[in-house]
């Protein structure tokens, strides 16, 4: 068997070695395009930012290790030009001589991944105008922030790699300003969700300019050695480089050129063995379209996990086991100054998007009990199928145990559970870890309260949207906090008394309750709900509101 | 409907919260006999230890809250002495005045806990003989500490609260001496998993007297004030006081007497919904026997999720709701001087026990990627059903993340997974949080492997039971690796030229390989089997070996 491996970042370093392990006689080519194979992608950021200090660290399986260990024919700074399929060869250009060879296989693993999208804009090609995708980009970046004095930069785009390209500049010092186009950082996630890290963001100095974009790139006449970003408003950003992030396009052009099929986004097309259109080609990580677990669409999300599980799969299937690739979920989490947020499944978004019914509930528990020191608070959104209370997807930001609740609900995602299941699950429970109630309990609680209709829940978009509907805003807090601020036009009947003045209230008028987080908020809602009045509880309380900003 | 609830912490307050908010006319009344209603009995230690400083941290749930939000009768210092099943009433006792009432009921909660047991030794009543269960017990205790200058204490039993004492304990600068009759600290574990623990304790200045026993307690002749415990090796331990935390046993005496069914180990015997054989009498918590949700079989584990939820359930079904209580899983953490604990489902040992077949895997991840500053190892071992691959249970000791991936076991076993959903799951990968393969997919990955037979490995006690069998020890970790420690009678063959060593091996003799962790072992297994060997890797490497003492 001879397989020929095109990338040798996580999906392909994972397909070889996989393959090795079940065939110590295969013959197994490697090529790299870059310096170095395996290297640590999604630690570029970090090593940028100062945080992983030894380059080294980046390289998680070097060359010697891979020819070594694995016996891998591993051959970087070449790369394959085009593939003929009628004669199942390669052909593989030598990047630092330019000698042009081919190599035969019998089956080929493609794993080039995406690149960062370059728009067409004017100045694009500027040598100040950086993007951030292999070890050459992060040397490059490296070398501007730790000796050559660059002192302010303009990421483009605030996705994942946008944020911590920016936390990781600002670390060092750089004066840092983010474009984004939508009026949200990271734009998968649902808005609301992400307001307290742009809070975040801006108290640490970095500036975001929100549903903007860069236009334009050139040399500043007055100041040498300074880059001016030209905004679609037309402010002018000076700075000592830019970094382009607006997002990744699978690196398919070879694949289609050999009339692999692929998808309307530009990836190649797979099974669930990860064969493309020939089956004697595979196709894996970020440049593969794959199923989306949740919904069984084609999707295409790069991420590293996904991607060494499909160069798994793929050397699996070589050597004819029947590994199947379950779809990607969507889970990820990124740092920013200390806070975390993580999400799985699918947003609120991407669920008008694909038209599913869904319901959801908003939560603010602390990440371990109350009463030992050092808790905080995060907020976690959880949607669900409002037929059978199975879990759509989940958001979570905060401080400490962020990514530990996403990653149950990843589990119970995984598995095709419900939100009833998420009350029922059985969590560690010290005061320095978690809580008797567990967050994932709490959020099955409310939601199955929700599914259940014990606990009516209204949304603050919904309500912003009828407001004409004579309700009265019910606030259940204590009058200090009432005080601190509330809601506009809201009355205050702090929950302790509400029994002995419910008969002020109007029986003719919609209640809606709200209290801080939820929870006064839902006990109000069944008081006033048992005395026949009309109550139902603000999701998310105060806080989401204010939050959300 | 008129509840009565007896016990009013965990299960017993969750209960009558729930009540209300399902009936704001139901009459209910809340008696407890310790001070205060619904205190953190799991933050108790911390509260003794100074992490917790205010002392009103633990109240929390006040009797004025439960008055005044959820309108309930709460009557502390009060003791319910009599069940008269007959008349559907209690017998009340007022602490303080000593006065007996009475009061009939249309439901009634038995949420009276679990009490230390307190083995009849000789001097055991003696009053620097202390226990750790309510809020007197900490006063107490924490006088000692932080006033009466106590300088050294004796705990009798190193289970999770005798653990947890000992730490915090030992955090006020008292000499700590546990003693333990089991061979091993937290009993109901495997010892391997505990080995590192009990070296963290003796390095934190902590001593262990394991397999050994106190006898008697009494008066120092020669130092006043000061208390001697004789151990059962004749050992005499002068210290300040004592703490008996041997176990508990449920407090079911009150329910026995009214003739409701307990079991074998005292726990009140209840249905899904958490009727007693009385259907108009609920048992919650510590008291009740509850069925394992692995096994099916009774249990009594006392854990105060499980309480709270089974106070919910309670409260439900009384209200006619047809809420179930799953059973029991096991879930537990426990923080050691920074190190965790944690576990989920059945041990090694309960399986032994329950004579049921299963399969182990061992594995020494790091809690996020090596490659970003301040990993930490942690070993993690995996119990399945070898016939399905069901996941049985899982402990695992480390730094960082420990609790966190035994959440998503938990997740994973209360969904009835198998090891293979562990393989395909995807978690929240970012440098800083987990990894690529996190070590949950690395557990899955091991136990699948072991289960389809890619991965032949053996157990170290196994080994040492079957040293006649003439197999070759095999570490193909590196030579200085191999220099700095190995197996008894091992050879040392690096993984980097095991190829071109090969034919050196003898072709009629087992090899057992092993590494640092497992890896390289693995690897090395994979291709002497190629070849036609009889090889096996030792499972979770040196690493398990050395650490487990």
């Amino acid at each position: 068997m001879k397989i020929v491996i095109i990338g040798a970042v996580a999906g392909g370093a994972s397909a070889a070695a996989r393959a090795r392990r079940l065939d110590e006689d295969a013959e197994i080519i490697l090529i790299e395009r870059g310096p170095e194979p395996s290297f640590a992608n999604c630690g570029l950021p970090y090593y940028v930012g100062g945080e992983i200090q030894a380059r080294d660290k980046l390289l998680v399986a070097p060359t010697s290790l891979l020819r070594q260990r694995h016996r891998l024919d591993v051959r970087t700074r070449h790369e394959v030009v085009a593939i003929d399929r009628d004669n199942a060869s390669v052909t593989i250009k030598d990047l630092q001589t330019g000698e042009v060879s081919t190599e035969t296989y019998d089956k080929l693993i493609i794993s080039t991944g995406a690149s960062p999208f370059r728009p067409p804009l004017r100045g694009i090609d500027h040598p100040d105008v950086l993007e951030l995708r292999d070890l050459d980009d992060a040397d490059q970046m490296h070398a501007r922030v730790a000796t050559d004095g660059s002192s302010s930069a303009v990421i483009v785009g605030a996705g994942f790699i946008g944020i911590e390209v920016a936390e990781n500049l600002a670390r060092r010092g750089i004066e840092v300003t983010v474009v984004e186009l939508a009026e949200q950082i990271l734009p998968p996630w649902d808005a609301e969700m992400v307001r307290p890290l742009e809070q975040h963001l801006r108290d640490q100095g970095v500036r975001l300019k929100l549903q903007n974009s860069a236009e334009s790139f050139r040399d500043s006449k007055t100041e040498e050695g300074r880059l001016v970003v030209t905004l679609q408003t037309g402010e002018e950003i000076h700075s000592s480089f830019a970094v382009v992030c607006i997002g990744v396009r699978p690196e398919s052009g070879l694949a289609a050129e050999a009339g692999i099929d692929c998808g309307p986004r530009g990836g190649i097309v797979t099974n669930e063995h990860m064969q493309t259109s020939d089956p004697n080609i595979y196709a894996v990580g970020d440049v593969a379209q794959v199923k989306d677990f949740v919904t069984g669409d084609p999707t295409q999300i790069p991420l590293a996990g996904p991607a060494n599980r499909q160069g798994r799969i793929a050397a699996d299937h070589i050597f004819g086991r029947d590994s199947t690739y379950r779809g990607t979920q969507g889970t990820a989490v990124v740092g920013v100054f200390g806070k975390t947020a993580a999400m799985t499944g699918l947003s609120e978004k991407m669920l008008q998007r694909s038209g599913r019914s869904y319901q959801k509930i908003y939560i603010h528990p602390n990440d371990h009990a109350g009463y030992y020191p050092g808790a905080t608070q995060m907020t976690l959104k959880l949607l669900f199928d409002p037929e059978n209370g199975r879990i759509w997807g989940a958001q979570a930001v905060g401080t400490h145990g962020v990514d530990k609740r996403i990653d149950v609900i990843a589990m119970a995602i995984q598995a095709g559970l419900t939100v009833d299941d998420l009350e029922e699950v059985e969590l560690c429970y010290a005061p320095q870890y978690g809580s008797a109630k567990d967050p994932i309990n709490m959020a099955g609680f409310v939601a199955a309260g929700a599914l259940r209709g014990d606990h009516a829940v209204v949304h603050w978009s919904d309500l912003e949207q009828s407001t004409a509907d004579m309700s009265i805003l019910l606030d259940v807090r204590t009058e200090q906090e009432f005080a601190r601020g509330h809601l506009p036009d809201a009355i205050n009947i702090p929950l302790e008394v509400l029994r002995s003045q419910i008969s002020e209230l109007p029986r003719d008028r919609k209640l809606v309750c709200y209290c801080q987080v939820g929870q006064r908020g839902y006990m109000a809602t069944r008081i006033l709900q048992q005395r026949g009045f009309d109550a139902v509880n603000l999701s998310g309380g105060y806080r989401l509101v204010s939050q959300s900003g």
